[in-house]
């Protein structure tokens, strides 16, 4: 064959080109680069302030009783096979019973789907709405997966703002004047990532009213959901699903500090059945037939993990990060050229504003990234990344000696940095 | 809001249309559709010969072993954060490692990617295909899960025949007459499902090197890589990477009897660096960023799971996978109506032709399968199903005692439904 003899034709695959963007705003691919540019003879350890997986640090281990609850599930042999598309029963029980409790109307197991974390519950919905005239609505800032995945599926993308004099809260003049009538959904993350806001509830009925009005349902990212520590409590958006049909993501990943379990949801609140009858239901079992499920052991260990979880690992675990974002929220304060508006109450992050003109030789954001990289070893998410050029995304949720060390830094480094008076 | 006051909009959102037929083709679809017609006053058990997950019997039990491994990386905390995208390090190596041991180049970690079993290795690949104008090249029968993804990825699908009378071989011929400028690969799937036939050397050498002829990569389904058991050994169609770029696919879903814990790989066999050169590889990345990964703690199991398995465990699984079907071709040869064309050699299964000149009332495959649920209280996969109507798909991996009060059940219904002479 490879002697000529045989007429050789050109190779005719490319790859798909749309994954190329889609990919690139990912924060994976953005921490990623930043890496590339770590000074390798700084012998100080790396500071990981760029995202949210505290697990590595040793005051943020899970609890046992979770560890257990895998450890049982798969020496039973019992959850060995393949799961059912749409989740193991225990399972699926175990989280209506787990939502309810803060929910007016109690959902039920068939309106819980289980998914390899909450990324793969976004992936379904956005593929289940990507229908090629539709549109969805997202918050800017946010969580640039969404994004991402709704251009690798071609739906498109409209963004409405946080608001950050009004406590990150969304801007609903502005979803009223986006919508059209592809509109289909409108997506908000509470408690926030990347604003560390918490939503109240009058907040959350009026988003619910606005999205009846446009007859849009919500889609709540509540990954974050429970870490909440300032003044407003955690209220579930399915709280108001009477009102407008309301689709809550999330997963045990930032709760229990587990996020490479792999466990989520998607879960249907809509007691007037206005899914049911719009076929989306069954077009997410439609995609969940044609996805990978998460491992079924993992799923024989929900009803445990979320049935015998302990009160003091949530009390523990909570206190860590409100002491740490506090010391944060404090530590920012007198580090020159940085403003934060609002201290942070909820999930594991703050944004922060750069005051470009009193520094020096700093571009934006993404070239403060970098620097702040090679000079000081720190990792910080550029704000661009989220959809704020010139702020910062900052994760509090690490060990806190590592982060105060992180804060003297980036101190040092906007001094450093600062115009001379 | 309720009250009419505020002017309501009728509700925006549908469910996207191409999952609806994309998820009707896959094999759990007809399952579940088929066990809705199961006789509940039966009270003989179901026997489930539909398909492949023989995990739930004791005398499949994985390997202790392997459950060890997943529990001792669990407890380790080692690996309770996120994964890198494409699986962490000793995971990709141990892959490597093992792959290797049976091909003529190494493999390196680097063209090893972690998935959440062997189907979202699937997913990745057909997604990076899927550029507007490209197709691929899938064989009939096959494994419908293809079929659904590139679907619902506007893949374009053209069908190559295997040659039930050359024990089931590529229909090469075929592939040429197929194969135009759009087509970026073909897909084998060794050993087959579902066909239970293992590929000889000597035919894997001349797909390659039609493959390159056409310019085109092979896909290679090694899920079933190792459960080999009649005259040709498995050989991995890695071993021509340097004929034509090979993509390999595979998991330890089968191999190991853990189809529940969802770990498989995506391989790159290709010395020449064709893939590279043409942004496949990045691409992959790209889709891995925006997909979920398998659990980190299983991924760190892998070594000692590919590792540490002992060469007793496997040599019993195959010797009770093959007695069974021995049986199983056995007892179908005296079945009225029922005709296999080859003893089944690899894989879980076999395919056999019904005669439906001698059957009475019977109209199709679809209709045998629906009946012999309804009346003999057995799961069959029609034909139809995986490509080729009026044949049925069984599995022989179930307990023996089950598969031959199945094969009588069979006998039974085949006997009951067969022309007066
Ligand atoms: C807002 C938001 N949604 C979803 C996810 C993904 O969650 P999981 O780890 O459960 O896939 C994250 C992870 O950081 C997140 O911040
Ligand atoms: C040919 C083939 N490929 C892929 C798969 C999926 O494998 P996994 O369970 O590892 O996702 C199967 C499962 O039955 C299969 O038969």
């Amino acid at each position: 064959m490879e002697n000529g003899s045989t007429k050789k034709k050109k190779w005719a695959f490319q790859g798909n080109p749309e994954l190329n963007t889609a990919s690139e705003i990912t924060i994976r691919a953005v921490l990623a680069m930043l890496k590339t540019h770590l000074n390798q003879s700084d012998s100080r350890p790396v500071i990981p302030l760029g995202h949210g997986d505290p697990s590595s640090f040793s005051c943020f281990r899970t609890s046992p009783i979770a560890e257990d609850a895998i450890a049982n599930a798969l020496r039973s042999a019992k959850f060995t096979g393949y799961s059912p598309t749409v989740g193991v029963l225990p399972a699926r029980r175990a989280v209506a019973e787990y939502l309810s409790q803060d929910l007016p109307n109690r959902i039920s197991p068939d309106d819980v789907f289980l998914t390899v974390g909450c990324t793969q519950a976004i992936q379904t919905i956005i593929t289940v709405l990507a229908d090629s005239k539709a549109n969805i609505l997202l918050p800017k800032p946010g969580y640039p997966y969404y994004e991402a995945f709704a251009q690798s599926c071609h739906l498109e993308v409209r963004h409405f703002d946080l608001l950050p004099d009004k406590d990150w809260e969304v801007d609903l003049v502005a979803v009223e004047a986006l919508a059209d009538e592809n509109t289909a959904a409108m997506v908000i993350i509470n408690p926030g990532n990347p604003c560390g806001n918490v939503f109240t509830f009058q907040h959350l009925q009026k988003v619910a009213e606005t999205a009846r009005k446009l007859g849009i349902l919500v889609i709540a990212d509540e990954v974050y959901g429970h870490i909440a520590f300032g003044k407003n409590p955690f209220v579930p958006m399915g709280v108001f699903g009477s009102i407008t049909p309301v689709i809550t993501l999330g997963s045990i990943s930032k709760r229990w500090i587990v996020p490479g379990w792999r466990l989520g949801w998607l879960i249907i609140n809509d007691p007037n059945g206005v899914l049911k009858k719009h076929r989306i239901i069954e077009c997410i079992t439609q995609y969940l037939n044609i996805s990978s499920d998460p491992p079924t052991f993992i799923q024989g260990a929900v009803p445990d993990i979320l049935g015998k979880t302990k009160e003091d690992f949530f009390l523990k675990i909570i206190n860590t990060i409100k002491e740490a974002a506090n010391s944060c929220y404090e530590g920012i304060q007198d580090i020159p050229g940085v403003i934060c508006p609002s201290e942070p109450e909820g999930s594991m992050f703050v944004m922060v504003k750069l005051d470009l003109s009193i520094l020096e030789n700093i571009k934006d954001d993404l070239d403060f990234c970098v620097k702040l990289a090679k000079e000081e070893s720190i990792i910080i998410l550029p704000g661009i990344s989220v959809g704020l050029k010139n702020w910062l995304r900052l994760t509090f949720a690490i060990e806190p000696s590592s982060l105060e060390d992180g804060i003297k830094r980036i101190k040092a480094f906007c001094r450093r940095h600062s115009k001379k008076a």
